[in-house]
């Protein structure tokens, strides 16, 4: 069967229709559910309120082998008739927003706006609606199902709780397809994994009077140097590749010759070999800038790495069994599938060589990562997206056809 | 007569010694009025409580043509017996520390603990402890004598009161010889004025996503070059010339390639012509590092240039009778002189090349330009160094010895 008629037949399938009656029928229930969920605060490295009430409604939900890893992971298993391999299916708790943002959610008509509300938050409790419309439709799957609330998605997150449990999770090793649900939109399957690698460099050296201590070294241009160095590093467009010194700062007085400066970089490609080689040469251009001031003036400066992020670049493949089913689901309601490339939870399983997608939770959303993020939860074209990305899951998960 | 001759005519005339005796009675005094107007704060661009007590004092000491200018100096005359040339006897008002700073005195012993206590708090009630020692003595001068509690003499007041004296005051004509009586410190005569330039850059660009908008211009790599442009600059040692890059900052994000990224310069030479060239050569190099940048990627740099600093160059020639004349009385009193260079409102009169010390007020002192800072009152020291700096005045005014 092409995936075309793999999402065709499951379309027609008797139980995926109920499963869409019943997502219908509970679409109140899953517009609650998101807003219960997005007025927990969720800040980095702080998801352990959200966390818990997940827990609680990923148990009441009736799943198995409900539990949460040290790294704060919340997961619960639905059980397959075959042989105990696992699909994934993970949303992320965490949020770019700090403690103390207000996270109340404001409604108007069918837009509700809230910090998070769409990234991740709605597909916290879309995963949830699908469960429950797999359960009242009787839905049986080959694999068994694993529902994972993931932390550390966001910014120096770095993809720390799906990098947990694939090195963890005690069916870590039966993990045959993943799936995030990561923000409203279907349409555009990530099927790319940008990997990056960040870096916080702190330049030093003994400081001194701008005047009086004329001559000694100075970290600022030790960092203009390897600035200089990694903007002049070529890369390629294909995989792409790029790079980025962002943030700068340091100094004392503007009659003061620093005793730190530091600047952040930004590294990334679709290949994990030309990030690796991108690496090198940045770590090298540090090193040489370092050297070069060194011998230019009097004194010692040192440069200090803090590597804050490190994800994996990864990619599963435009024609494999996942993506096709993806993009066969997708277009199937009616939408232009297209695939795309990102750095989301998918990074790491796409870095294993376990197929990944990223896929959407329905509607429409905007402004993610600002305060004034929103959603849309109007029915149709809520629905439509979870049909979509019910259909994905299923296909991958393999349903009984009936 | 030698200098040596004048200082020791000066020191043995009975009236002289007469003002020393009044110094040492009117000791307790002095060190009241340091208290007095240590505690009043006096913060960069905020001198008024200051200048509105010291002008109600050197009122009180019944000078002529007591007044207020335009910018804040205050000022009073003791008339001479000669044609109305004039000699500056100055201290500044203002101290490095911001609002809100505790500036009560703590004393312990003969130490008075407090910030701006030495710089140049003292020096403002010294003057005053000058003034009525001449007037207790009878003292007559030949030439006029312009006594000045000045502003903005510190960071980036940039000598704004003694040039705005130099520039508009009535009598700015008539000044033949300027004393800026500064710091505790008598054996460090300062004859040579640093000028310095200081500019703060922004450089500006479009910024974006660090990996969406790559191959876009960044301020920071022409920042960097800039830097490097500058501390590539190859200056004298003498007339001794420097530069240096300080304070950095910019960036919003470590994913985003910055919009606005800033570094303050500070420019400095003993030789005007030098930090003219220094200054020429800087400015080309930020030139041709936006240059650079916007050849190198898409969009625009702009590079935004505020001065922040001027302070011309000067020098008093070290074979100058003023100069001779303090070595002369520092000698006189049993101290080592030295020549120094350092950057004092005394720069401006010796830019214009009118002849111009730095000379002390006695005592000692230490943790100028911080919140620990001090000076010892202890008598003894404290008028051997008020000692040696009045003779100086008195022979560079011209005393009439008995």
């Amino acid at each position: 069967m092409t995936s075309d008629q793999t999402i065709a037949a499951i379309r027609a399938d008797a139980s995926y229709q109920k499963a869409c009656d019943t997502m219908r029928a509970e679409h109140d229930r899953t517009v609650a559910d998101i807003i219960t969920l997005t007025e927990i605060p969720s800040p980095p490295f702080g998801e352990e309120k959200r966390a818990a009430a997940y827990l609680e409604m990923l148990r009441a939900h009736g799943l198995e082998e409900v539990g949460q890893d040290e790294v704060g992971n919340v997961f619960g298993l639905r059980r397959g008739f075959g042989n105990g391999d696992v699909i994934v299916v993970a949303a992320h708790l965490d949020t770019v927003f700090p403690p103390g943002t207000d996270v109340r959610v404001r409604r108007e008509g069918t837009k509700l706006f809230a910090p998070g509300v769409g990234d991740d938050t709605r597909s916290l409790a879309v995963n949830l609606g699908f469960l429950r419309a797999m359960d009242a439709a009787g839905i049986r799957t080959r694999h068994d199902i694993l529902f994972v609330g993931d932390v550390g998605e966001e910014g120096l997150g770095d993809l720390r709780g799906i990098r947990h449990l694939f090195a963890k999770h005690p069916l870590r090793e039966r993990i045959r397809g993943f799936f995030t649900v990561d923000s409203p939109e279907v349409d555009r399957i990530v099927t790319g994994g940008i990997g990056s690698r960040r870096y916080r460099v702190a330049f030093r050296g003994p400081g001194g009077h701008s005047f009086a201590a004329f001559g000694l070294v100075n970290p600022m241009y030790a960092m203009a140097d390897a600035a200089r160095a990694l903007a002049a590093i070529e890369v390629p467009r294909d995989p792409v590749t790029t790079h980025c010194v962002s943030v700068v700062g340091g100094g004392t007085s503007i009659n003061a010759i620093p005793e730190v400066v530091t600047m952040e970089v930004d590294l990334r490609s679709a290949s994990e070999a030309e990030l690796a080689r991108l690496d090198r040469a940045f770590l090298a251009g540090v090193d040489a800038a370092v050297a070069a001031e060194n011998k230019a003036r009097e004194g010692t400066i040192t440069a200090e790495l803090t590597r804050v992020g490190d994800r994996p670049a990864g990619h599963t493949a435009n024609g494999s069994p996942i993506a096709r089913l993806a993009a066969a689901a997708v277009a199937a309601e009616g939408y232009t599938p297209s695939f795309e490339w990102s750095s989301t939870d998918a990074n790491i399983p796409m870095s294993l060589g376990i197929p990944a997608l990223r896929i959407g939770s329905g509607g429409a959303g905007g402004r993610a990562h600002s305060l004034e993020e929103w959603i849309d939860v109007e029915i149709e074209s809520s629905l439509r997206g979870m049909r979509a990305s019910l259909a994905t899951i299923l296909a991958v998960a393999e349903m009984e056809l009936g």
